[in-house]
C-alpha cells in the first residue's frame, strides 16, 4: 500500500499573520483577552463568578510546602465528591479547593494563548507573568508528578478513581497543549517538564500492563495533546499512552462501570454515548454524545490514523465526519443540536432556538478538520473551518473581547430565555466571563493560533486553505520560499499572492476553491501545470519571483437546509462568502416570526458599523405578516396578509453587540 | 349591590346521559377502566408499575391493630423524606409506604368515578368491592382523624411539616371528593364520616389561631373539596379551612420558605409560582405555575367567590381565565406548554412538540369553567368545557379504555420522543398505566360525572351548557319538568328537546350558541320571548308538553392562531364541530413537516373506522413538499417544489389508536 502523504501544520514561528481582519481579532485576544483572563484566574474579575484556578495551585503548593517542611504535616482531608464548591466567604476563601473539578484547565488554556501570542509577538512583562504563573503551577506538583489540584487538596488517596467525571485526564490533556505551546514560544522548559512528569505518573497508573487501571479519560483531549508531546518530544511513552485510550474506549466491560458498580443497573445506553464509550471507537459510525468530548475525540482519533498509518481509525474518522457534516451541523458550522448532555442530537434535529452549538465544540470541529485535512487534503475540511471561524469563533466573542457566548443558537426571542426553563442555556446577550470557563480560554488559544491554520505543506507542496492574508516561508532543496498572501475576505474574494525563491525551484502551490463559490479566476499564472483535485487548484510551475492573484466571486447566496430538517423546513438564509447572516431586532423590528423572504428579492450589500465593527450588511425588499387583532386566540383561518418591509441582514458573528433583542438566521420565504 | 344570581350544578340523580356517543365513553369507565383501576390499586396489572395504593392503606391498618391489640407495641420509624420509594422485590414487598406520596389519592379518585358510576347505574358487586375497599382505608385513619399512609406508616410525629411537597393536603382534598361522590350514591356514610374526622383533624392543625400552622396546600384541591364538603354537610368549618387556605396563600413572609429556611437563598421566584403561592391569590393576573395545581386553585377560587359572594376573588379568577383562554390554551384545549415544572409557559408561548398540556390540567380547566358558569352564565366557559371534552378528555384515554396520555402534544415525531430528552415527556402511544397514575383516574371520575355539565339552573332557567342528549328534572312551582334533549353532537349539531310539565308553567330554557358556530336555525318553538346574551339563546315562555328542534350548522372550519404565537405561524388547522382534528401518518405518509395545505381546497367529510370507533374524517386536497437530493446539508435555495397528494384529517381525540406514527395538528398553508 501506498504510504499515506501527510500534508503537515506549520508552526507559528514560520508563520506571520499580516490579515487587517484577523489581526484585529488577534490583537484583541493579545490586549484584552488575555489580560482578561488573567484577572479572571486570580478571581478579580468584579461582577463575575470568580475561577479559584490560581487560588487552587496555590494552595496545593502550600500544603507541598508544609510537608517538605514538616514531615509530621497531617493534611485535612476533605470531601471529594463535589464537583463544584463555592467558599461562604468568596472575599476570603480558606484553603480549600473550590470551583468546578476542571478549574486547573483554565490557566492551561491561558498559557497555550500565551504562548502563541508570545511566538508571534515577543513581551516580556507577559512571559514574566506566565513564568510567575508557571512557578505557582509547578509548586503544586507532587513528588511522583500528579499534578490536578482537585485531588491534591482534598484527598490524593483517591485520584484516578473517578476517570469518568472527575476530568484529571482532561486537566493533563490541557496543561501539555498549554505548555507545549508555552515551550514553542519561550524555549522554556519548566512547564514542559512538569506536563511530561504528569504525563508519566498516568502512565504508571493507567496501561496495558497487569495492575494498571485499564481507563480511559470521561473527557477526552490528552489524546490529541499527548500525541502532540510525542511530536515534541519524540518520546513513545506519550503516544503510546494516547494509543492505549483511543483502542481502550468503549470496550466491554465498560471500564466506567468498574468505577461506578451502584449506576449500572439504571445506567442506560445514551449514559456510554454521552462519553463516546457506547462502542469501541472503529465501530462507532455516527457523532453521539457531548459534542465538545466527541470532538476532541474524534481529533485524537485522526491523530493516531496519522501517527498509526490506522486506516481503520481514519475511516471511523471519515464516517463520522461525514455523519456530523451531512447531517449534524447547523449552518453556522455550530454542533451539539440538544442542551440535554450539550450533545448532537439523532440526524437533522437541528432546532434553531434550543441548540446547544457550544462554542469550544465548534473549536473541537476545528481541530478534527485539521486533523483530517493532514490526512487527506480535501477542502471539505477547511471549507468547514472557515464556516467555523467566521461564525461560531468570531460570533462567540464579543466585539469587546470580553464577553462570550458558550450557547450559539441561531434563533433568539429574549422573553423566552428569561421566561423558559428549556432554554435557560441559551443566553440573549453575551455573558462576561463563566464559573465553567472553557468557552472563553478556549476563544483565546484559537484566535491566538488562527495562523496555523492557514497552510499545510508536503515535501513539494503548499497548501492553502484559509484565506487569511499571511507571510510563511517554506524550505525548499534549494533554498528558502517567501510566500506571502494578501487577502480581502471576509468581505471581498481577491487574494494576491506573492512568491519569492532564493533560487528558482518547481514545487505546487494549492489553493482551496471555496465550497460556497466553487469557481474562481487566476491573473498572472504562466507556464503553469494546474489541475483540480477535491476542491484544490494545483498549480505546479517553477517558481521564483512570482504574483498571482485568484479572485473568489462573493456572492450574496440564498441557502437551504436539506429537506429532512424539520425546523427550517419552508425557510431560507442568507450568506455571502464564509459569513452566514442574520436578522436583529435593532434593524428589523420585534416579532420576526412574522417576516418573510421574497422569492424574487434583489439583494444589495451595504456598509454598516455595529459597534465598533464596520461590516457589510444585506438588505432586501422582504415582507411583514400583518398582525390580525382578535377577540380569540383562535380564529377561522384568513389568506395571511402581508406589508411591504425592509429586511436587513448583518453578520451572524456581530449579533448581540447592540442591546438584547430578537435575532435569527432562518426566516420564513 | 345586586345579589348574584348563581346557576347551580344539577347533581347526577337528576340526570340521566342517554346520549350516544358518551354512553359508550361512560360504558367504557365503567366495564373497563373502573375494573382495571382496581386491579391497578392492588397491584394486579401485568406489565405496569406497581401503584401500591392499596398496600399502603393495609399496612397502616395493620400498625393500628397492633398499636390497639398491644399497648407497649413501638412502631418502627421510617425515613420519610422521600417522594417516592419503591420496593426491592415488588412481589412480596415489606410492611412499608411504596410510591409517591400522593398515592392515597388513587384510592379516592377511584371510589369518587365509582360514586358517580353507582349514581346512574346500580351495581351491588360493584358496591361491595367499594365497601370492603373503605374498611381498608377507614381502618388507616387514626384515632384523632389523620388519615395520610406516608406519615401513618413512615413517623407520624413528621406530619403537616413539609405542606409544600407532601400533599397530606392534596391527599385530603381527593378523599373529600371521593367521600362525597359515594353517599351521595348510597348514603352510606362511613367515608364521609372519615373525610369529615380527616378535615376537621387539619383544621385542629392549621388555621388563623395561634398555636396554629398558617399553612395552605402545596398542591391545591383541597379549597374545592372542602367547599363541597361544606354544601353537602352545612357544616362551616369546612368552609373556612377552605376559604383560609384561599386567603392565606401567598402572603408573605412565605409560609412555604418556613418550613424550608434552607432553601430561602436559592429560591426563586420561579418557584414560589410553580405553586402560584408567589402573590396573595386576589393579586395575581395570570395564569402560572405547575398547570394542574393551578387549575384546582382557580376552580377553589370560584367556588369561595360564590360561597362568599367575594368579588375580588371573581375578579382574579375572570383576569386569570382570560390569561388562559387568550394566550395559554392550545387549540385542543391542553394547557401548560411547558414541561418544566408542567407549567404555564409565558403568554403565547404554545409549542406543539414539547407541549406538556397534561390530561390532568384540562380536566382542571374543566372543573374551574364550571364553577365560572355557576358564577356568571357566559358561553365562554361552556365553550371550554366541550373543548377539553372532545379533544383533550377523550384523547387521554385510548379507545380501549385501558391505555392513557398524560401529555397531549400537537405535534409528534416517534424518533424525537425516543432519542430527544427534551421531549422525554411526550409519549407517541398511549401508556397502560402510570407510576403516577393522576390522569387515568381522573379521566375516570370525569368521564363518569360528565352529565353533571350538561345543565345548570336557576330558580326560573334551565341552562343548556353541553349538547349531550340526556335527561333531566327541573322542580317548578307547579310540579315537575321533564326535559329530555337528543343531540348528534359531536358529529352534526341537530338537537332536539321535549318539554313535559306536570301543569303549564312559566321558565326559561337558556340554550348555549357554540364559539365553532354562531349560529342557529330554531324550529318548533311558538309564542316565546327569546334573546341572546353573553353566547345563550333564552327562550322563555308557558311550558306544557312541547318538542324543539335547535341546529347548528356544523361546517368544516380552517383555523389559525393568533399571529403572537410563533410556533403556528404560517400554519392552520381543521375543526369541526367541537373537534380538533389532526394528520396521522397512518393516513398521510412519513415527514409530515413536508406538508402543506392549499388555501383554496375544499373539504369533504367521510365516515372512517379507526380502530372501534367510527368517525367522521375530513378529506382535501393538499400539496407535499418534493424532497430535494443534494449531496450537502445546505445548499442554494430553489423555489419550493410541491405535488399533489390527498390530506387525511381524524378527530384528535382518536390519535395513536393505529400503532407510533407522526402526528400533527397544525399544518403548514
Amino acid at each position: 500500500m501506498e504510504e499515506k502523504k501527510i500534508s503537515k501544520v506549520i508552526d507559528l514561528k514560520r508563520i506571520r499573520v499580516t490579515d487587517a481582519f484577523w489581526k484585529k481579532e488577534i490583537a484583541l485576544v493579545r490586549d484584552t483577552v488575555i489580560p482578561y483572563q488573567w484577572e479572571a484566574l486570580n478571581d478579580r474579575v468584579p461582577e463575575s463568578e470568580p475561577s479559584y484556578c490560581m487560588h487552587n495551585f496555590k494552595v496545593a503548593g502550600r500544603i507541598n510546602r508544609k510537608k517538605e517542611q514538616d514531615p509530621d504535616y497531617v493534611q485535612p482531608v476533605y470531601t471529594a465528591n463535589g464537583f463544584c464548591v463555592w467558599p461562604e466567604d468568596p472575599e476570603n476563601p480558606e484553603d480549600k479547593f473550590y470551583g468546578f473539578v476542571f478549574q486547573d484547565s483554565d490557566f492551561a488554556k491561558w498559557i497555550e494563548a500565551v504562548g502563541y501570542i508570545l511566538q508571534q509577538f515577543p513581551d516580556p512583562e507577559l512571559e514574566k507573568t506566565a513564568d510567575e504563573a508557571i512557578d505557582i503551577v509547578c509548586s503544586a506538583q507532587q513528588p511522583d508528578g500528579y499534578l490536578d489540584t482537585f485531588y491534591i487538596i482534598n484527598d490524593i488517596s483517591r485520584r484516578f478513581t473517578n476517570l469518568r467525571d472527575h476530568h484529571e485526564l482532561y486537566c493533563l490533556g490541557h496543561l501539555i497543549e498549554g505548555a507545549v505551546s508555552y515551550y514553542q514560544a519561550t524555549g522554556k522548559e519548566k512547564l514542559l517538564d512538569a506536563a511530561c512528569r504528569f504525563a508519566a505518573c498516568v502512565a504508571e497508573h493507567i496501561g496495558p500492563e497487569p495492575g494498571k487501571l485499564h481507563g480511559y479519560p470521561g473527557h477526552e483531549i490528552a489524546e490529541m495533546a499527548l500525541a502532540r508531546l510525542y511530536e515534541v518530544t519524540g518520546q513513545e511513552k506519550y503516544r503510546d499512552l494516547g494509543l492505549y485510550f483511543i483502542n481502550e474506549r468503549g470496550k466491554k466491560p465498560y471500564y466506567f462501570d468498574s468505577e461506578h458498580p451502584s449506576e449500572i443497573q439504571s445506567r442506560e445506553e445514551q449514559r456510554y454515548r454521552y462519553h463516546q464509550s457506547h462502542l469501541p471507537v472503529r465501530e462507532q459510525t455516527e457523532a453521539a454524545g457531548h459534542a465538545v468530548r466527541a470532538a476532541y475525540l474524534y481529533s485524537g482519533m485522526a491523530d493516531y490514523a496519522r501517527l498509526a498509518s490506522d486506516y481503520e481509525l481514519e475511516a471511523a474518522c471519515e464516517r463520522i465526519w461525514e455523519d456530523i457534516t451531512r447531517r449534524k451541523m447547523y449552518l453556522t458550522g455550530g454542533v451539539g443540536g440538544t442542551s440535554v448532555g450539550e450533545a448532537f442530537s439523532f440526524a437533522y434535529d437541528l432546532p434553531n432556538d434550543t441548540a446547544y452549538a457550544e462554542t469550544c465544540a465548534s473549536i473541537g470541529m476545528i481541530f478534527f478538520a485539521r486533523r483530517m485535512l493532514e490526512l487527506n487534503p480535501d477542502s471539505k475540511y477547511a471549507d468547514v473551518i472557515e464556516r467555523e471561524l467566521y461564525n461560531i469563533v468570531l460570533g462567540g466573542m464579543g466585539l469587546d473581547g470580553t464577553s462570550f457566548f458558550y450557547v450559539n443558537p441561531l434563533e433568539v426571542v429574549p422573553e423566552a430565555c428569561h421566561e423558559d426553563k428549556r432554554k435557560e442555556h441559551v443566553k440573549a446577550v453575551r455573558q462576561k466571563w463563566f464559573g465553567c470557563a472553557c468557552c472563553p480560554p478556549n476563544l483565546a488559544r484559537l484566535v491566538s493560533s488562527v495562523g496555523t491554520y492557514v497552510f499545510t505543506e508536503t515535501e513539494d507542496t503548499v497548501y492553502v486553505h484559509l484565506y487569511i492574508g499571511s507571510h510563511m516561508e517554506k524550505q525548499l532543496a534549494s533554498g528558502l520560499a517567501q510566500i506571502d498572501m494578501q487577502s480581502g475576505f471576509p468581505w471581498n474574494g481577491n487574494v494576491s499572492v506573492q512568491v519569492a525563491c532564493e533560487s528558482e525551484e518547481t514545487f505546487t502551490v494549492a489553493l482551496r476553491i471555496p465550497d460556497w463559490c466553487g469557481k474562481y479566476r487566476l491573473k498572472g499564472i504562466e507556464g503553469a501545470a494546474m489541475r483540480e483535485e477535491k476542491g484544490y487548484l494545483y498549480i505546479t510551475k517553477a517558481w521564483k519571483t512570482d504574483t498571482f492573484r485568484i479572485e473568489f466571486p462573493m456572492e450574496i447566496q440564498v441557502v437551504e437546509a436539506d429537506t429532512e430538517v424539520r425546523e427550517t423546513i419552508g425557510k431560507a438564509a442568507l450568506m455571502r462568502g464564509p459569513i452566514v447572516y442574520c436578522l436583529e431586532e435593532s434593524d428589523n423590528g420585534k416579532d420576526m416570526h412574522l417576516l418573510k423572504m421574497d422569492e424574487n428579492a434583489s439583494y444589495e450589500t451595504e456598509q454598516k458599523e455595529i459597534s465598533t465593527e464596520s461590516v457589510i450588511a444585506i438588505k432586501a425588499q422582504g415582507w411583514r405578516q400583518r398582525k390580525v387583532q382578535n377577540k380569540r386566540l383562535y380564529n377561522t383561518h384568513v389568506k395571511a396578509a402581508y406589508e411591504r418591509t425592509v429586511l436587513t441582514w448583518i453578520p451572524y458573528y456581530t449579533w448581540a453587540n447592540r442591546g438584547e433583542g430578537e435575532m435569527q438566521v432562518w426566516t420564513r420565504i
